[in-house]
């Protein structure tokens, strides 16, 4: 094996190229084999020096190794012009022929070399033209070379999202950027939890627990503050997001939604300065997603003028009280009100549950919910109440109340109504939750945009190896959903807005655009950062780079405040009753009305030209993208409501109905936030006016749009909506915009303005 | 609100069911109050004590509270024939005011009054038929009443699926499932890693370590129980797997395999036995996926017959290596071997880490790479070589060494084939992990599905809560995940067989084959753990059900023994090049062979008949399931193999091509296998003879094919393969099957026999 190199003959380098090519491979295979011996016979223009060595260079048993090779490379790379276009692998041959045996070159026949040595390149199935590329330097390659840009002001952008609460988000990032926020070992759960309430005391001292209160009791009365808070400390240990969300969010909002001024006035200041931790306790282990069917009762006592509370039975008890296991002071209980006997309905009422020593008080009994998927640093837990004595004080009456004859009052007549009402306070909730959601997706993002963008792995033959985010599906993975991820950022923004300045007459839509964006980011969201973890690979399996925890901790918020599957489906009946129905409400009946105006609607007409329109300018038309979604979305509706009235025409029960449509319903509730999402994307861009941001939140919305779109094919295709020609197309375009989009990556997870110290992962440094 | 009610008059007995339902609904609407309010004016048949009656009751300020809709709940039912069929809720009324007013009923004209309610139900919008089961007793509703039953022998087919290995995963389940093996808490992970440890001595002990090696080293040389063995091991702690696996699997078989009889005769018996505890030292950071560019060195030095290995930089640190941060005390290394200056390519060397102490020899540095996002109790680290000085007898020279005169010699000639065969002998790996997450996926669902069969929510108005499993939605969640992971059981026995079985000239393929199905069978079980988190709502959250645990542990198989993404393309590029290539070969040169020669070829033609048919008996017919796999299987082939051609004919740089085409190729990759899983199943069940099994079985196999037909109609849409009428038809078909199923899905689990303590999920007792 150690034998100097035997040097190609002249006429061997005229075969040179090829023999490279078919070796550089591996394995010779016996077809190449036949090929070229028969070839080596049959050409007369070889000398048998030539034949010698090209037969020498030919056997299986003594292939060339790494030296060899590297020879053959550097010397037919010398007489490669750069400049010039190789046509096929002989052409090559024939430069190196001039170049390293000018005298010998005029005695081949050349014509007659060129033209048998193109059937042999063909026999062995070589695309020259293509092959001959890697003997160039560089290899011209655009894998290898493509790179990230600036092609917009990172910081300009970062205003944009940040918008008009640009001052309380850098103020609170600059805060939980130090390092007494640093994040902490999950291991042991108690000092983590202590942790995560020191966390929390910090914040409510600084005054960002109160934010969302009243002014007189301590807060600023900036509800939008609340949210951006949720959001920004998002970007820091979940945990804590959740403790204060608990705290501040589900414990002080329940007081101040459900409660009057003697319940403010006794409890919101020191709720506010985390002087009062307290727990909010609706779900029950029988009763989460129906918590109309909670089993808790309150019943009243007249004479003593008291409430009892009480949990009937082990599965009766409220489970995953956040605050419950170890801090929890009080809670905000859902109950059944039962007055002589008589229920009217679920109530909340205050029950104290430990001292101020934190002992648990009799009667009541805690049970730790341990250890978690994620959140660990949240002291979930069961409560159950044996015959609990409250004062008639304690109840939240600002919906429902007890007179002093010890009768029944309320300003809303219908227990149904009234419930309802007392939930819909609560939509808050649905809003903040999807705003942490979508903050964990721009961190996962961040990092692996970051790292695909570093990490380098493969490359061409002889080339160096290129960053993984070169690669189409690398591309395909993470660019996807970077742009989601965007037009979530604006469609959360529109829903907060709506929210804020709500009416009484737009709650039921604003409660289903709040329910049905919550499903839509969340589950985006948990997409998101599995494809995060892989995409990081083995990097992104370790703890220190962070994804893991983002994706367990956030794992549960498609779960809670409502489970997706549900809110989808109650966003759908929204839609088919016109908003008409109070939101939560499960029934079917008032659909039935619906759906007896409904099918006289028709929708949209589909247009032959528009069918098979594959242009680019179409392509990329926002006019284009919006009319799918809402012919998406009309076509969906229309047909779930004639599907349902159909069934209950043919006589099938109500319930067995909606079952069976199911599946539709809840591809309704998506289609229509999934049009939200779009529209206010598009405003957005609109009305964005500096032109190198504008370009790039186009191209990202183009991407979004058209890629939802190929999701959506086989619907798309089955309506007859679109042809094959353009959805393949469209396929076309989601990979162009994805190349594209590429270079304006790292800026564009970088205008997220993620402070490094949350980030913390090494990977995304 | 605590008046006694007043009683119906006889008149408004008539529109007892309608003012039900409407008020049942909570809130009025104006539309429905004008109607009803029209309606009492200008109908001519009610006396006033019914209009005063009718008009109290149509108040929205005091809507009928719980009590008084009970009572006419009570009043209605009393009256319903259960026999009957009403079409209406005035033809209910009618019975009522017979019932409970005789006297005056023939004191209507009860014609009219038939005919006038008709027009008021459909102004308000009633479908009434449906509306009327409502009153029926148990509703008849079938979403209520359907349950599980068992329709086959459950022991029988849990003898199918363990088939002749029985007695030893019969053995090895009674094993593990005792108190010995129970779980513990993941909290501390030293204390965690040494339990790991301690639970593989104890396999160990009772001979499952060495089972797969030569009886002459204390085994059995029965591959096939090892692969057993890791999959029976997957019902319980996944950390314990992988230990095993790393200590057995990779360290074990890499001296068998890549060493000689010295190397066995001196470290096989002490491994098997775990007194020996090693490492597979293959992966760097900066070389994960690209093993070929790694840069540890191995430097032979004659004249002291020694080899010198060395880690260049930081980030040519062997990393993720399991057993390193504590217990591993030697490593087979791969490293580039320099003899005199030159590389000869990736060999292996056993090196020693640590003492018999458990002290970090010198040149050794050992990083713990810490908490991960699961497999916490493997110690899995980082290892660097200073200058580390190894006896010329610890290269692993089965393929390759160093002769007495210090010249390299290998059996292989060509250092791209030597490397290829010997990564080749590693493929047993890509068949252990998938076994493993299929054993996953199977204790996920058992859970998941066994909670859904219990767990229940919400129901019809009036009646009880049902069952969630019986909810479409959550059939459409987890039974195509069960019937798909029952496919790949069987598709992961072909393979084992294929690989147990191989001979030399099949090897490409099983390669293809076994690195295809992990990537299948890996990315399935992340999905369907994720399914089964959700699906189980705040309890898939707690550490006690495992989910968390399941989906954490085995969320890394989609990345280590090749990552995913990277071994599809491998299978499509071995595909391309029908078999001829080494597997892990990037090159794309012969690919272009096997282009010129297959776009010769072409692929079946569609059937006009077949593509719009709609038949019941079509659509579950297992020809047309397989040859619509194998339709798409052969044409995703043929149209990647011409665009990788007319790329390469218009110039591009082949790895630009490849790199355009990615996307493609990974379908592709992914088209094969699944063909490959479907094909298998289908012989299974024509060989079953058990008729309620094969009935079962087929369902499932069925509900595989059409579930995927559906995930990919948009491919089949754009190929013209299929029409709109179909690819709806199969959609309610798989609605159909997932219903069917859903009775079976109890005993379907319980057929994978998963010892409780292994389960160990409350929620599945």
């Amino acid at each position: 094996m150690q034998q100097t190199l035997s040097q190609p003959s002249p006429g061997s380098l005229l075969l040179l190229p090829i023999l490279y090519v078919v070796w550089s491979d591996t394995l010779i295979s016996d077809q190449e084999l036949t090929a070229l011996r028969r070839f080596l016979k049959e050409i007369d223009w070889l000398s048998d020096a030539d034949r010698n060595y090209l037969k020498e260079k030919l056997s299986p048993q003594s292939p060339p190794d790494r030296e060899e090779l590297e020879s053959w490379w550097q010397t037919i790379k010398g007489a490669v012009q750069e400049n010039k276009t190789y046509p096929d692998l002989s052409s090559i041959g024939m430069d190196l022929l001039s170049k390293d045996a000018p005298e010998e070159a005029h005695t081949f026949p050349l014509e007659k070399v060129k033209s048998e040595l193109a059937t042999l390149e063909k026999q062995l199935g070589i695309v020259g033209k293509s092959a001959a590329l890697i003997f160039k330097s560089e290899h011209h390659n655009i894998s290898t070379s493509y790179q990230t840009q600036q092609g917009f002001d990172v910081g300009k952008l970062t205003s944009i999202l940040d918008g008009n609460r640009k001052p309380l988000i850098d103020e609170l990032k600059a805060f939980i950027a130090t390092k007494e926020f640093d994040y902490v070992q999950p291991d042991d759960l108690e000092k983590y939890r202590n942790q995560v309430l020191n966390w929390c005391k910090i914040l409510a001292d600084e005054g960002y627990g109160a934010i969302g209160f009243p002014e007189a009791y301590g807060g600023k009365d900036d509800m939008e503050g609340y949210f951006t808070v949720m959001e920004t400390l998002s970007y820091r240990d979940l945990s804590m997001v959740i403790k204060f969300g608990v705290q501040f969010g589900l414990w002080g909002m329940s007081i101040l939604s459900l409660g009057t001024k003697r319940h403010h006035d006794r409890y919101l200041s020191s709720i506010g300065k985390l002087e009062l931790p307290g727990c909010f306790a609706m779900t029950e282990t029988n009763h989460g997603s129906n918590v109309k069917g909670i089993e808790t009762t309150a019943v009243y006592d007249h004479e003593a003028r008291t409430f009892t509370i009480h949990t009937p039975h082990i599965n009766a008890r409220k489970e995953y009280i956040g605050n419950a296991a170890m801090h929890g002071r009080m809670a905000t209980v859902f109950a059944k009100l039962i007055i002589g006997g008589k229920d009217y309905g679920v109530s909340t009422f205050v029950v104290p549950l430990r001292d101020q020593q934190g002992n648990i008080l009799p009667g009541i009994d805690i049970e730790d919910c341990g250890r978690k998927m994620g959140l660990n640093g949240v002291d979930n837990g069961l409560i159950s109440f044996n015959q609990v004595v409250i004062p008639k004080e304690n109840m939240l009456d600002r919906f429902s109340s007890v007179d002093e004859h010890g009768k029944f009052q309320s300003s809303i007549a219908g227990d149904n109504k009234r419930f309802f009402t007392m939930l819909g306070t609560l939509v808050g909730g649905r809003i903040g939750i999807p705003r942490s959601a979508n903050a964990a997706s721009k961190t996962g993002l961040t990092i692996a945009v970051r790292y695909g963008d570093k990490r380098r792995q493969f490359g061409p033959e002889g080339g160096e190896e290129i960053p993984i985010l070169n690669y189409r599906m690398h591309q395909r993975r993470l660019i996807p959903l970077l742009a989601k991820t965007y037009a979530c950022h604006f469609a959360l923004e529109y829903v907060t807005a709506r929210f804020l300045g709500r009416k009484e007459e737009e709650m039921q839509e604003i409660e289903a655009l709040a329910a049905g964006m919550k499903a839509y980011v969340t589950w985006h969201n948990t997409a998101t950062l599995q494809e995060c973890r892989e995409a990081c690979g083995g990097k992104g399996y370790l703890s220190e780079n962070r994804i893991d925890a983002l994706k367990n901790d956030t794992d549960i918020y498609t779960t809670f405040e409502g489970d997706n599957t549900v809110l989808l489906q109650l966003v759908a009946k929204s839609r088919l009753s016109a908003y008409k129905e109070q939101f939560e409400n499960m029934n079917i009946f008032t659909i039935i009305n619906y759906v007896a105006a409904k099918t006289k609607t028709s929708i949209t007409e589909k247009n032959p030209l528009i069918i098979r329109n594959t242009d680019e300018q179409h392509l990329l038309d926002p006019d284009f993208h919006l009319s799918a979604f809402e012919y998406r979305e009309s076509s969906i509706l229309d047909s779930a409501a004639k599907r349902l009235k159909r069934l209950m025409d043919e006589g099938m029960d109500p319930f067995d109905a909606v079952n069976v449509s199911q599946h539709h319903l809840l591809t309704l509730g998506e289609a229509f936030i999934e049009r939200v999402v779009l529209e206010k994307f598009q405003e957005k861009i609109t009305s964005e006016s500096d032109p190198e941001i504008k370009k790039v939140l186009k191209k990202l919305c183009d991407l979004f749009a058209l890629y939802q779109m190929e999701q959506h094919k086989g619907w798309y295709l089955e309506q007859g909506y679109m042809e094959g020609v353009k959805t393949k197309a469209i396929r076309k375009m989601v990979n162009q915009l994805c190349w594209e989009i590429r270079k304006d990556a790292v800026p564009l997870v970088n205008a997220f303005n993620i402070p490094d110290s949350c980030l913390s992962a090494p990977i995304a440094m």
